[in-house]
């Protein structure tokens, strides 16, 4: 990055000196002193700055035709003792792009537009992507709570009024753009373990997410014959590995996880008498994760046995969201034309982008994730490929808005 | 039960009034009330009543050629949530059978003695047995501390000396017996599900428990592609499989249980990275638990593949513990002459039995557990079946003291 935006960076990291990771938690004061020192240093570099009532912060760099712009950026926001390239990468490298072409070629034809969005990650309030879903008027979030009880309504109002207070801001929410482009890490191992470097991103794979109870009769360990016992756990391996095989003979992509699972009572001595496990499942082909799902309700449906039952619920259910083709066989020509091999690839994460595609043609870029770790402080990307795929972003908003 | 017993088992159940089930932990008030009670009950009916340092009580009907004695008896200690018959059941059943032998046939050959051992279960401090060992010389517990802190120690000594104090109450402890019984609940289903009303336990099971932690490395449960995972759980969940698998072939009597199970970090799109189970085996034979554990072993080791690795830590070792051939070929000339059918059987759970059976003759009498249920407020037992066992004990008490 470059010197005075590295500087930023750096900046903002250091808000979470002190804690374990990064820990920019939506509309807390160190969120807030975050965007705010983003918000001192797009008004220092002379960008028009608006907040909107989600504390969304758009830096525009105004063209000739005002409107639409075109725009890119990503979520300020982080997880509990997150990494420090999760979406500050793609904030401020959507930010140095901006400078880059203004220094370069001056005035844009479009307006183009650097984003940072309030919120993503649902790390503090059961939310996700408030901000994205604000800028593309799909649902404005209110009456949470967080754990603590703060309600997420008195805390957004708290926090955003003391950005839209500040010197050089303007308290509006923008027009949505001509399309949209997000830089963002990986947070996978696939760009690492194969050498590349850039990731054009053709869809966000749709996800479900299942709770399954197994219910059978707790009972003593010793007394207990083995052909007199209804154990839930027993029950809920057969069921699980049933599953697994499922999976493994659908799709190569799908994407299976038992996560959770907790043991009732879950005593050494004491047959399990129930079970509860999620399931979430992943594909960029809603028809697969509707396979998937049918078949694993026959298998639930079939574990009722004498003594045992299952029970199945779904609470999550997001469709896949396909990215823009166009943009991306523009990136494609683009990165090539630079001298990388790029690949094309799904996201198996949720981002902003997969709200902006709602509304906007948009695309994602990745970069490479160091061993496919993310969510953690020891999250990690080399310099040169964070600079790389910069460099392509900047040459696809030059394309678009020069 | 005869009228008085009754009555004094009822007093003694309703000093767990206001809480689940009983709940009598050793050297609690609760506790203390209702050895108090049997005292007192022991004291006003003549019968000569010894406390020893650890709070059993011993009620003897002294014979004309006084040691050794013929004992019976149970605990009066209870789990947390527990039943009204689990230890409670032999001791004042034993205490009837000595009172409705006086009343017949006078003073004893040999002394009789019922005792109440002060605790069994383990439920409030980290050990069990500890007052048939003090009584068999075996060990004398000290050093430990319930979850809230308090000391094993202090809460003995004051418990005891409250119990030492009362009126005809002389503190010793007393000689070994020249034999034991211990009427006791099956705490299982064999006798209820067969319509038998009594068993005469050959032996209490052996048993040993295991703790195994598998680890893998935790993940995006997204991004992380199905072929590059170190996934805990679903290793976890192909050992379970073949252990029970293994447990199966054994030996048909094998119990083999996974009672608790915690995986890290539990969380619905989070690879698991370390799951920790426990295994509860039990068998009268100690070479079947021996080779279970050494395919177990083997099994654990051979967990380990790339990426995963599976560990395994023995923590209960318990031998098995025959009891006394003659005593219940003895029982069962009994049983079947006052015209039962009994089945003779192993016991899966831990008694003082076993405890007893390392230094003098010992046998059990099982009841019913009504739907096998135990350690549970809902234990039970039908009145015919408590009276039928109390039956067989006099005249076995009767055979060998008179």
């Amino acid at each position: 990055m470059q010197p005075a935006i590295a500087d930023l960076f750096q900046r903002i990291i250091h808000l979470s000196d002190g804690t374990t990771g990064q820990n920019r938690l939506v509309y807390t004061p160190r969120w807030v002193a975050a965007q705010k020192a983003l918000i001192a240093f797009a008004v220092a570099q002379d960008l028009s700055v608006s907040v909107d009532d989600y504390g969304t912060v758009y830096m525009d760099l105004p063209g000739r035709a005002t409107a639409p712009a075109i725009a890119t950026g990503s979520h300020m926001d982080t997880v509990v003792h997150g990494g420090q390239f999760d979406g500050l990468y793609g904030v401020l490298g959507g930010l140095q792009a901006l400078l880059t072409l203004r220094d370069r070629h001056g005035q844009p034809h479009q307006t183009l537009r650097a984003i940072s969005f309030s919120e993503e990650e649902g790390s503090r309030f059961p939310t996700t992507f408030s901000g994205s879903k604000h800028y593309a008027r799909l649902a404005d979030i209110t009456g949470l709570t967080d754990d603590s009880g703060a309600s997420f309504d008195t805390a957004r109002i708290t926090a955003v009024t003391q950005l839209q207070q500040l010197p050089g801001v303007t308290r509006q929410l923008p027009a949505l753009p001509k399309s949209f482009t997000e830089l963002h890490i990986e947070q996978g191992p696939r760009l690492i373990t194969t050498g590349r470097t850039i990731g054009l991103v053709s869809a966000i794979v749709g996800q479900r997410r299942f709770t399954i109870t197994v219910t059978g009769t707790a009972n003593h360990a010793g007394t207990t014959p083995m052909n007199q016992r209804h154990d839930a756990l027993q029950a809920a391996i057969t069921l699980m590995s049933q599953l697994r095989v499922t999976a493994a003979t659908a799709e190569s992509q799908l994407t299976f996880t038992v996560g959770q699972l907790t043991v009732s009572p879950n005593t050494s001595n004491v047959i399990p008498g129930k079970v509860v496990f999620t399931v979430d499942c992943r594909h960029a082909d809603d028809t697969v994760l509707g396979a998937f799902e049918t078949a694993m309700r026959h298998l639930v449906n079939q574990t009722s046995a004498p003594g045992i039952t299952a029970s199945i619920i779904r609470w999550v259910h997001d469709k896949p969201a396909p990215l823009a083709a166009p943009l991306l066989a523009a990136n494609r020509m683009l990165a090539t034309q630079l001298g990388f091999d790029p690949v094309v690839m799904d996201s198996g994460a949720g981002h902003d982008s997969e709200i902006m595609s709602r509304v906007t043609p948009t695309t994602m870029i990745f970069v490479p994730s160091v061993n496919g770790i993310s969510h953690a402080p020891n999250e990690y990307t080399a310099p040169e490929d964070l600079a790389a795929c910069i460099k392509l972003l900047t040459a696809s908003l030059f394309q678009q808005a020069y």
